[in-house]
């Protein structure tokens, strides 16, 4: 990040200054780890004391805040903080991520057609016949295949493989080690006892506004496609299936699983460690809590939790149940022993 | 894929057209999915219904299927119209994949041996002394380290890492971001309270025809080797530590991780996010729910579930037990109650 | 490995050859794989059966084992066999990677900065501002991102991504397929019933002596770091999120996942495949067994297990009574039935 003045800052916030408007910063902090140099924010007044002990050299905080003594940073009143901030978050994250050209040596057929303003980093590969939109950044050692669409505007980190065939909507962000369109998982037994694969030729579609984090992996479909919606949130080390089926803005923590030809609807969120069998239909608005196996199929709005899953607050009252089980088995056989005697 | 005729589908595979023998197709689909131009097949009557009403160009039926009305699409009556399907199938894949020579640029030192007919993709790396086998396919930003054996007809997908010393044996496949041979993890502690690190200077020995999904892991063994014997299935994000042993044509299921030493007999198969811990022996034939957590030794055909697991028909029994655990035990205490009245 | 004579060996580890000093060894092995020019050892005497039957060239034994009878194999005598072995290990591992040099093609910005003695592999891409360490090795096709510093003696092996502003310690080894410094899993609803992400502005810091297995996943934090302490040691398939602090020689095994802004304690032992809520302060000492579910503080030295989790005798006690459950429940039923007759 470069230096900016609170003055600059308050200019771009349209916010106003107060004490030393010529304070120097070059880096964002939480006000509970501030340092010189560092601006920082108060929204939740439960953090209010931090205020007057930070060392960040700025804060931002609410036009409405009456101050209960003198601070030293250089306050910078604004009528919100958190969005004001999220504002300097955001010119932070672009500024960071502002590549552009083609590093040398990549590896780009004569079919492959590039956007503008694309940036691509060493080592990456692109497939014959490959369509990468405008201001799509492809960071170094990526392996886009053959045939693949990718929209504009997305963000695709280093290392992250797509097979061929696959299709990658509009401002989506894929992170490093993400596997798109690698074979589903699709053996048939055979009469020696051992397994005949079956051809896995479908796609995987990923439409608009998809985060994906590093080392998920999605198969694609034996035949069709497996199809990511608009707005789906994927977090780290997730496996999805061949042909599943993950409906608008679901949102899936780390290292859940979900097998072949799942539905997921919309608006669902998803747990850690959870996993969903195949050829299930969950519903739209479904909550999983984190480490449930989902064997059945779920209606919209339903909440689980288990291994296998049943309604939330039957599973806690079960689980309550199963702490003290040994404690009360053991006062129903003493009540029943005293009634003998 | 390229255009193809009925009648040329037809010839392929020895089936008798009905309708436009001209109909062309250019991709394949479900019957339920079809769409102009693609061609489909039905096998499973429950889906009969859709051969009066699907898109398809062509459908593949069954010699002996009556018609209840008629038909749009083209048909190609077969006698078995889901392996006349799959010969499309295996014949699609095998144009997808038919790579050959080697891409610039890429790092094979003198010393590496390349068989006919390899296909190397941009930016792979290849180690000191590898032998790399016939037809043997290794996509883009691969690295294959030193002194490492691959057999004929082996495929390696883009940006797979083989450390140095291990063997892959001959028709494997193997998906992106797979890691073979990494460290075990092995560490003794010490009088300070911190780790030595154990070397690890074993290897991974994968045989034939065994396939591993997308992301991947297989740690090399402390010493000797981890052994994946032919005909093994894993599939993405698993996890096999340090000298394990997974006998010929078990199948895993993602997420699945078994740690160091344990051995895994034949012909098992073992669901997604199953752990089993290290030193075991578990038998042929043995299934695994998935979520299990294995603490013991398993004998041959042995089905178990839960964690720690027990035979899968008394863990269903108890869990059937767990969810009604409140109402149960309260019945239990009004029953005894109501006695005492 | 090169051949050495069992002479030369036993020269090195200051012991004294019994047999034919110029037996020579290629390998190391166990003393029950051993193999004709291998090397083994006996530490534990249960293994002592096999001194005689192994086909090991030389094996290295305790200054005070008694033979029982003549052994075939040339022996080396030490005082103590295992650290004389490890000894052996931990050459081999240094002669095995001790690779120098700079590889072409590589990618090296002029504002990079390379210490003496450094590897670099094919296809390795370095950022702008970059510092590497003396003795730094960095394996085939990894990515370093901008203003990244590395400390001296780390092993990066092939394929690591590391984002932008991340700092690696000394002595560190990081596995194939790590990614650190990935986005947090950051996003706030908005109006629309979809998501806006939060900035991931700060950085992840690796202290000295961590070793990471392959494909784990290190988040970067929303502001500040996520700060692995020195000498933690990760295994494979690990997701470490956004603001987590794992403290000093903590251990965790594979496929475990710690959710945003935990804090975990020094010397802590986590099991596989366990799951940790985000904001929560886990003691030191702490042990947590294999696929339990944490949701709650835990204090210093607490050992619990289940999901969610409790103390583990506990645990395991309940448990007991769970997989009983049926019978049990049945047997109250029957003894309260027979009361009434």
């Amino acid at each position: 990040m470069s230096k900016f003045t609170a003055q600059q800052v308050a200019g771009l916030l349209g916010g106003k200054v107060e004490g030393d408007a010529n304070a120097v910063i070059t880096k964002l902090s939480k006000i509970e780890e501030g340092v010189s140099g560092s601006l920082s924010f108060l929204s939740n007044l439960q953090y209010a004391p931090f205020l007057y002990t930070t060392a960040a050299s700025v804060v931002i905080i609410p036009n409405d805040y009456v101050l209960e003594k003198p601070v030293s940073a250089t306050l910078i009143r604004v009528p919100e903080p958190r969005a004001s901030f999220a504002v300097l978050l955001e010119a932070y994250n672009q500024i960071k991520n502002n590549k552009k050209g083609i590093e040398q040596p990549s590896f780009i057929p004569a079919s492959a057609q590039l956007g503008e303003d694309v940036y691509i980093g060493a080592f990456v590969s692109i497939g014959e016949n490959a369509v990468i939109g405008k201001n799509v950044k492809i960071f170094a050692n990526s392996v886009i295949g053959d045939n693949i669409v990718i929209g504009d505007d997305t963000i695709i980190y280093a290392g992250v493989r797509i097979y061929s065939d696959c299709m990658i909507g509009k401002h989506c962000t894929i992170h490093s080690g993400v596997i798109i369109g690698g074979d589903g998982f699709g053996f048939n037994p055979n009469s020696e006892n051992n397994y005949k694969k079956v051809p896995q030729i479908g796609n995987v579609i990923i439409e608009d506004h998809v985060e994906i984090g590093s080392n998920t992996t999605i198969d694609r479909a034996t035949l069709g496609s497996t199809i990511i919606r608009k707005g789906v949130k994927l977090d780290n080390l997730i496996q999805i299936a061949h042909n599943v089926e993950i409906g608008e803005n679901t949102v899936i923590a780390a290292q859940t699983g979900i097998s072949g030809s799942t539905k997921i609807g919309k608006n669902c969120m998803i747990g850690g460690q959870v996993g969903i069998v195949g050829h299930l239909h969950i519903g739209d608005g479904v909550k999983i809590a984190a480490q449930s196996g989902i064997g059945q199929n779920l209606k919209d709005n339903e909440m689980v939790q288990g291994s296998p899953a049943f309604a939330v607050g039957d599973y806690r009252r079960s689980y309550v149940m199963f702490r003290s089980l040994p404690t009360k088995i053991k006062e129903l056989e003493n009540t029943i022993k005293n009634q003998n005697n």
